[in-house]
């Protein structure tokens, strides 16, 4: 287990914000991510956690400048770990034309099986697995009490690893997810780049093809979309899940959201809503 | 009167964030603010506002994504109006040096009167006169209810706008500001360049210096300060604040916050109340 570096540490909300970095065994570089720790922590050695996976060029730091999340995960008693949405560092493959949306900031949460991506780009894993046990050994948490969050990008990784290890999470939400990687401009392009051609690989990262084919407890799925999302009609494609969702009956609440965009904007909007969300099934006995 | 033109406008909390450039008669260049419209301006158009002045560095952009300030705004129906915090663009004179606490992201909320800064740098019309006007203006809003509140630099430009203008605000309050700018580094180095070498001619844009020579309505001042700010001695010195007040019996409401810093997360941690005090104000009748 690698040793946590602490960047900063600010107070925030009777609580306190930090940065941290450390060498990741499965993305084989320096990966940064960020804790809040609520004022409860001070009393309280066994807190749940929510891990939040953000979108598209963000790092560490957005979602916790911007949401407006810590005001209630101070009030409910919740540890928000956010992570960096891809590797990053020397040595690090990026995409050779330098778009925003695959390479650094957009590692997909997939587990890379492909040159030059395979020796770095495991996100699945480290979501999974790595981020969570250094959590676990660093901070006074309970590793039986997870959940998981995330927008866009991230919305789709919260949704594929809550979906592929249900046991391990109380609850699962996105903010305008894309859902269905497999049938998206940004998937497909990034699918190709980590999976390879072959799309049978990219079924087991798609959402919709996970409901289609789950086995095991069905963890509902809470999802918020804004209707004036610029993303909408090409890249999320919520009613693939709804379809998804009707015809497996997996539980899913899909609320759509008129007039409000793919920002930060709406998801501070909308953030109270799926702390209260995650609090119930992270604070039940 | 110039003409708006909107750059964005995006849903937030049930109304509306936009962002507006103009051409500014003052300072003589295209100016940028934002506007949070809460969800009451659909029906009201005789809304009060609170103009938020922002520190060194900052955009018209930092408070309305950082703060958290939104939510209260919608709650209690008032609009946010956030101006940058100095004249920008071609031919607009910067540091020569590029420092960040001077010069652009700098303009200190005073009427430059030196050369080359006083055809462009006139902060303190532009926020106590021009931007009021031409919100007035354009959104449905009460020009007898406004309130000012503003960080570090802006919490300067807050109190002493204000205190040279009690009959115009409804409330004042600041976050860490510059109480006593003729007596600190930031100050003294921006108040020489912009007004010049007589320090007497600084005085008028000085909080302390006008608590102690204040005639008129005592508007109260409600300030919030972290005890762990990395700038609280050598810049802000809320001391000699609470100096001025005792003695001109000024009434001052002072918190002092243990281990919080001079960065967004001590605001958005305090500003439900800031905007509750505001609320109480500007929603008198």
């Amino acid at each position: 287990m690698s040793e946590l570096t602490q960047i900063s540490q600010v107070r925030c909300f009777g609580g306190w914000v930090g940065t941290y970095t450390h060498q990741s065994t499965v993305n084989n570089c320096q990966m940064r991510f960020a804790v809040y720790l609520p004022p409860k922590a001070k009393s309280d050695d066994n807190l749940p956690v929510l891990y939040w996976l953000s979108g598209l060029t963000c790092t560490e730091e957005n979602f916790i400048t911007k949401s407006g999340a810590l005001k209630y995960a101070a009030k409910h008693g919740i540890v928000i770990v956010a992570p960096d949405t891809s590797p990053r560092g020397e040595g690090v493959p990026d995409d050779p034309e330098g778009s925003w949306d695959f390479g650094l900031g957009a590692g997909f949460y997939v587990n890379a099986t492909q040159a030059p991506w395979q020796q770095h780009y495991q996100m699945y894993d480290y979501i999974r697995a790595e981020l969570p046990a250094l959590i676990e050994q660093n901070f006074g948490v309970d590793k039986h009490r997870k959940s998981i969050s995330g927008h866009s990008m991230g919305g789709h990784g919260a949704l594929v690893i809550a979906l592929k290890n249900p046991e391990c999470y109380r609850s699962v939400s996105a903010f305008a997810p894309i859902v269905a990687p497999t049938q998206c401009p940004w998937g497909e392009k990034a699918f190709s780049h980590y999976l390879g051609a072959d799309k049978t690989a990219w079924l087991e990262y798609d959402a919709c093809h996970l409901v289609a084919h789950h086995q095991g407890r069905k963890l509902p799925l809470f999802v918020s979309q804004g209707n004036a999302d610029g993303f909408l009609a090409e890249q999320l494609k919520p009613e693939l899940l709804v379809s998804a969702c009707q015809q497996a009956k997996h539980p899913l609440q899909l609320e759509r959201h008129p007039e409000y965009d793919h920002s930060y904007f709406f998801i501070a909007s909308f953030i109270e809503q799926h702390m209260l969300y995650h609090a119930n099934a992270l604070n039940e006995d």
